[in-house]
């Protein structure tokens, strides 16, 4: 095992922030009832209440993103409406088909930069009413987008009035929301998420938690039986404390955000440098991810000591990677990435 | 809050055990590839594998009980098919209508003890072939059962003889698994149940885990592309780390079988005082779970000071309860439970 | 083949009405609009609800029972609700799982002749806001009911009462409706059954046409999307017409009455006859299907001229058969019958 | 009512074939089984069977095209497996998300005419075994196609090694398969569909029946349990009867197949003018649909006489229309079109 060798993967290689752990083990032998009716469950939910304007919101913590994902689109739609998702969403191609599986269609549209304008929604106005297609009722976003983009407020509140207009729902994938409402240009809050939108989820999982995302619902029509979808779909764990106590620590003193900065500073201070070299990115960098485009010779030699994904092969010999900072990311890792890629792109061009 | 109030409501009602936070802490910070490709789940497997006869069984961690019945189900049948269960099994009543919602009748049979036998069995064959009908095709069995009740080995085999002939798949839920195998009366082992049923699972959350179950297939057909059911069930965590990791401390010098030795020591500590008293039970203990049948207005004088089910209502003035020990239950509080109980029964006759 | 054969296995076993087979002639050449929005739809429409006070009644026609009762229960309820039906409701074991495979559960009862009361119902009250408990919706019940017995007025508004009390749907399977509303013993209309349920659907294919049923819609939120889920499942014809062509002959002249009022004079035509032979009925005759109890050795020799179902197999060698009588059933028959079965007990019994 | 107003709309705008009301009224009081066991359908299936090779297929006969479609993909496929269609295929916009419903995703293919080839389904290949993407395990057909377009033998053939080499089905929606088979260009056989597909159907709706599509199963894994899922999908009639008589007249003496050749004869007479007006076609007309570009101004002034769909508004003015003729489409009314076509075209560029 090369000691030298790191991941820029993803954001959830580590297990979780020391907090977490140290409130694991002091109540521990707390006994606590079962199925999220325990002590912690409700002190985070307090919490993230604070910060919402909607007293009335229902919470609900379940273990990953698939499954708030399909509970909830499952919930909210009937069998024959479909959901509108970028074709990048996570929805749409990185859950092995959950939201079909639960019966709904996926409308997928092609996006620049992962983000869904008005523009994108008004053509399937033309399916309403046509028994032979199916009928869009919800429209799915992610912030940050699967490509790290970050939604305005002008845009979310666009977004929002469209669908409320057409009588959609409008759901916010928040797998890395912390990471959105942290980044250098986000004019959004969470207040405004949650005005904005009829539900969404904050990520646990990548933002220095072991698992966990908590769903927020604020429109009435979404809340109706949905402790029933989380048990039937096998999302109620009897320890319902585990995720309610990482979220009263990630959310008491800002620890979530305070840790999506970071996550996003490190990224972010690796910008400069590979712009520098003359390397361009396949979008432009707005959070904790980034994707540039490299030689594939570099690629080659920088996966020798980072692991990373290669995104999408292009043309002239070049490949778009992605890499991924978090929570735990050693600032001194990304300089040690920079001074190599200029080491690798000078042998390169030389 | 009353300090002297416990809690016999469950073996879930606490956090973890300490070997399992310590494992936490001392591995946190090592990256790790998700989705269950981690080194700690390779390794949890490595140490099951070495209790069954199967090595080419498969191994999948998922986060809770249900979520594990209905996965293997749905992933084992045809939607005609239908799952054979207990009128008290888990998946019957207890799972709000999962295996339904995920297309399979549940053929619920009405027992005396929670357990299935051949004689249960062979009307369904009469279903066989008829379109009208739904079509049997595999038998749910839980050890120890709802009831505390454990399988002997010449029971299971001749459920699995049934089975195999029938070309039905025998599954068992073992939430409580490490119960009966530590039973006082038991003589199966894990290698029996893994020759004798087509896939099983072994529970965390009942016994000294955070959450987490371990799926153990061997039939070679249910085999096929699991994976994906867990992802697209939304079952696969992005830190499959945090099951893999409970099950290596577990399975680890035996702890997950001395745990549950201790549970079941418990629970059967307090049965021959009970009796003593005149009181019987609504099936003969067996394990880490009691049913007496109390004087209602014993039952409310214990729940005062212990929290538990009220398990049913029956005629007399009388109550059967449900006494659950665990892991975690120190032998000084069942001592104090039971010179309650002869206080309170004392004062009950007087 | 025998020409002295004769069919009482069900009241399917013809074509269709002559006044039927005259229409489709007619018609055919004449060009329609597909997918219900034909002419003879609309009329047929209006015929029915000529006969029902709410004007405002949606109204769809389909292929068969199982299909409008899957449908109409689809679209009902949410995943985690469940319907109420007797143990012999044709939903609970005659539809090959249909309801389950659409992902809900059958609240199976036990009841003396098929028809649920509302002392069935109360119990399941207790499961209303359990998680781990599907959660009941709707109560399905069938007039006639698979044992051919009538629901009375007072009946129907009892349990309708009790449905809208606690905000359950009550729904009404009628493949055989135009009997049980031509029955000697009824005392409901139409305009009663149209009144009292939220959703009913009257059975074309076992009173005279080649196929079809027409679902009565009167709950408004049942009707919403209905279109959607009759396309999403198959249900609409291309060639909707074929169905609406048929109800509206049906309903043109009380045509479908007057034929289920035949089957009825047939069937119930023969019961003093079994009766002063000295047999009893496994429930007492009161529509088009007769359940007489007959020695086995009897049953034997009637099958080698008469198809019939053999019901059930019941103690000291008798067993109880099912005679179902159609609209195209000649009165001369069941004379035929009775005198075969009048030889038979003799030649039995010296 | 404008009498000289014809339907160009479909190929279903009438009731049906004069033979097949005949054989509806010479066999309407013959008694037979029900679901699919009557002697018609026996009959019909024997004389399908003449034409194929695989005297061990399986036929069963449903009541529409939506309905063959989505029992036969949901009986094939695992719940993660998906389905390849080209875009403008009936099940991915035309079924109002019957194939989503019942919990599979359409792969959906941009094509230039309608056909799939080897070169679009490669690309998909990159998904196997990739946990977060769907498994594609069946391509979809149709012939003709939604376009009108035909496969050749060569075509069908690259097509059906390539999914046999994959393991995937191949199945063919053969609403219009009649119309392919009798197309002039056209160089399959019936045999040949039957070899080179796993599954395909023959569509009787559209070619002369009142309802009725022949569902044949060739790959032996697709015939497991096929009659519990028409059963339990509610595509199992009671009167089974009414859809194998109907085919049973359909493929004696070649009826079916001299329909079709009829309506493909009666579109293609009316191309030659059409072209010599100058007006192109939006694909090359090949069977009985056609798609010609027309100016705005001509389509509403034809659409005074005739009804026909709008398929597509494109640039300057013009609209594709698609024109379809049936086995009963006059040749004169063809001719009248014609004629129409000429003097509003001659009015329009004056």
């Amino acid at each position: 095992m090369n000691p030298y060798r790191y991941y820029f993967r993803d954001d959830y290689s580590e297990g979780c922030h020391p907090q977490i752990l140290k409130a694991l083990q002091e109540t521990s032998l707390s006994q606590q009832i079962g199925y999220g009716h325990d002590d912690y469950s409700i002190e985070a939910k307090d919490l993230i209440k604070q910060l919402i304007p909607d007293q009335d919101a229902d919470i609900h913590f379940v273990s990953g993103g698939t499954q708030a994902n399909l509970i909830v689109i499952a919930a909210a739609l009937r069998s024959y409406e479909s959901v509108i998702s970028a074709q990048t969403g996570h929805i749409n191609g990185h859950e092995g088909g959950a939201i079909e599986a639960s019966g709904h269609r996926v409308e997928a549209i092609s996006t620049a930069d992962g983000k869904l304008d008005v523009a994108h929604l008004s053509p399937l106005l033309a399916q309403l009413n046509v028994v032979g297609s199916t009928q869009p009722r919800m429209v799915y976003i992610s912030n940050t987008t699967e490509l790290g983009t970050v939604y305005s407020k002008a845009e979310l509140t666009a977004l929002s009035a469209f669908c409320r207009e057409q009588g959609w729902y409008l759901y916010l994938d928040g797998a890395r929301l912390p990471a959105a409402l942290t980044a250098p240009g986000n004019d959004l809050t969470l207040q405004d998420v949650a005005e904005l939108t009829d539900a969404f989820y904050i990520g646990g999982t990548k933002n220095g938690a072991l698992l966990g995302e908590a769903i927020v619902i604020t429109h009435p029509e979404l809340k109706t039986g949905f402790k029933h979808y989380l048990k039937q779909k096998g999302a109620m764990l009897a320890k319902g404390r585990v995720l309610g106590l990482q979220f009263r620590e990630l959310f008491r003193d800002n620890l979530i955000f305070d840790l999506a900065a970071h996550a996003n500073a490190c990224a972010l201070s690796m910008v400069p440098a590979i712009e520098k070299l003359g390397y361009t990115f396949r979008v432009i960098p707005a959070s904790n991810q980034l994707f540039p485009i490299l030689p594939d010779l570099v690629v080659d030699e920088l996966a020798k000591n980072y692991l990373f994904h290669r995104w999408e092969q292009i043309a002239n010999g070049h490949t778009v990677i992605r890499l991924v900072t978090s929570w735990a990311t050693p600032k001194t890792v990304c300089d040690r990435f920079i001074s190599d890629l200029e080491l690798l792109t000078s042998n390169h061009r030389r």
